[in-house]
């Protein structure tokens, strides 16, 4: 793919997300994606392909950033805390990077083909699984309050998930912030 | 109403809940919900009406849940830690006990009527900024971080909202379990 092909694939995706946003994938069209992002009909098929194919290139471009953001964070560190710290950071960031993208993924999963959307539970309960795996650690310190550790993950994480709901982008505070106030709501300050 | 009557139209929110969360409130048609809930369309139409009622109706039922979880946890107690506890505690058991209806409000508040939108959204703003002011009171005693008590709201009562995502009901924890770890997870402990 050239660069340019590229800019066109992202600028496409993008005004998906934002059509099907608006409207949910059911009701959305190709055509209003076109108008969307100015170009053709024939351009959008060119570029990505049908509606279905669109939500799909979406949630995989998601399902992308998470693991992306749950491996940069677990590489940033050897010790736990810092390395839990890490995937909020990152998985916050990628949240408000695609907060569009985030939206329409946690909507319409039950719109994917059947195999994307088992991929997509599939590296969730692995994304899931890692950070249980860090809580694991931090409860053993005494870190972390006892509980199901799975449990406990799936609290940790819905900070950042949840805000696809309410993050308004623009917001006072920048995305560096935001997460250091989840960290410092479980209690894992900076060290 | 009769609490024949009752039962009748709570049965079929039920089954248009569930009819929503598997195909989305566009895809969804009221036969399939005559069919789930083993009516006839026009028992439907008469106990509930067309299928933006049955829509509007599970959202006002989840509206109605959620502002009670508020009103009931700030009247537990008269200190703000006791209160946040409690508003968690009852938000926990609304979402867990509601949980498909949990799934379609936040899935589908772009498909209401303009009006119930509206009052949906200022409904939670109200939740959000009564929490905030829980959150204000208990930074000044020490026992949460700082940040924007909105912010922190937000991120606190993410835990319950997410919860539409991933809780399985039947699992091992039940729902004041649940709760109570994510009172410990913030440092609010049972006094």
């Amino acid at each position: 793919m050239t660069a340019q092909h590229d800019a066109k694939r992202r600028a496409i995706l993008e005004a998906a997300a934002e059509v099907f946003m608006r409207h949910g994938f059911e009701a959305g069209t190709t055509k209003e994606v076109a108008a969307e992002v100015g170009l053709s009909q024939p351009a959008i098929y060119h570029y990505v392909g049908s509606k279905i194919d669109l939500l799909r290139e979406i949630a995989l471009e998601v399902d992308r950033d998470m693991m992306a953001a749950l491996e940069n964070g677990l590489r940033s560190s050897d010790n736990p805390a810092d390395q839990l710290r890490g995937v909020i950071r990152e998985y916050t960031a990628g949240v408000v990077r695609d907060l569009r993208a985030f939206a329409v993924f946690w909507q319409e999963i039950r719109s994917l083909q059947p195999e994307i959307r088992e991929k997509i539970r599939n590296d969730e309960r692995e994304f899931v699984a890692r950070v249980a795996r860090l809580v694991t650690a931090l409860q053993r310190q005494g870190r972390l309050p006892e509980g199901p550790p799975t449990i406990v993950a799936q609290a940790i994480m819905s900070m950042p998930s949840w805000m696809y709901h309410w993050y308004q982008p623009g917001g006072a505070l920048d995305v560096d912030a935001i997460s250091e106030i989840y960290c410092s709501l479980i209690g894992l300050k900076e060290s």
